[in-house]
């Protein structure tokens, strides 16, 4: 069995991203060698989210609108976590969109339907956080 | 460590349907011959879920109320994903439900406890769509 | 390729608990022997959740709100799942929360972010339940 890892770091301009990171994941896969076998994406902090879905800025729009109104960031102080913080929100919205996604890797490709694409997504923002890619197959 | 692959197409009846594929899934592992390791089992496509949960019609009714409540169907145009489409909230209902179910392979059985069945869950029907099946081990 | 496979059981006191099991994870891993690979951690009950996020007492009180308010326990007759039981509600909040985590493991440990902990979400306990950790690697 052979395996590959890799963190990647991100710095969002804006508190809020969706950031498609599916050319560097396969790229990490060409690298690593493994021709079969699967590829875990996920986020390494509690307010960001890794998930796949349309790369279409309309719908992510809808995304940004929708977690919006499903885990409002206001009123921050509604929320008991917010005691020197106010992202209590982006803990919430992370929970919707997911912590990671693991695919399938065959003959050396992402497995993925022909929409399928790997987003990072950012709830709070701004600073230094990380994706961490792990491959395991042969 | 062997691999085994998958791809299973489905066309529901119906706009939103969830059809249940332990049994399907179950087959394949036999057929694999892998013993001990890890199965994946996700939609290829982004208006649709795989999860685990009850095979009972009432539940099934009520995640469709609450689906379509937390992410209406209507009015179409109130998203901006929906241009020349109207399915901006089966991308949403696919969130809430899951992309991915990654079941451990134990013994040459799906290692599941007594009321865990795999469903797709359709939110975007009555077209060619497909669900793959990843199984790693030995 | 080596695996290990292990059944941990919980009876909560209270009907919606969190539980941290990072530290019991973590001993198992090191149990399995296995430096690099895949480790599963899945609940094998419907109405319950496996997820990754902050150990933080006020955020889980947020969690708690914010999922009675997205899938309330009450009114218990608005669920058609509800016939003989009361806990439909508990199988919508898993799917917000998840069924599985699956964390790589680099050199023998989960490589987790800095505030990454792995928690047991209970929402129809004061029952014996299981969660399941499935590690795969060498």
């Amino acid at each position: 069995m052979k395996s590959f890892t890799k963190e990647l770091w991100f710095n969002t301009g804006k508190k809020k991203e969706f950031i498609n990171i599916t050319s560097e994941i396969e790229k990490l896969l060409t690298k690593s060698g493994i021709q079969e076998g699967l590829c875990l994406v996920n986020a390494m902090h509690i307010t960001s989210s890794v998930f796949v879905n349309d790369d279409e800025q309309g719908l992510h729009h809808d995304f940004d609108l929708w977690l919006e109104k499903l885990a409002p960031h206001e009123p921050v102080h509604s929320y008991r976590h917010n005691v020197g913080e106010d992202n209590a929100d982006a803990h919430l919205k992370r929970q919707i969109m997911g912590r990671e996604v693991v695919a399938a890797v065959t003959g050396g490709k992402l497995h993925f339907g022909p929409w399928e694409q790997i987003f990072y997504g950012e709830f709070d923002g701004m600073r230094r956080k990380r994706v961490l890619v792990k491959i395991i197959g042969e």
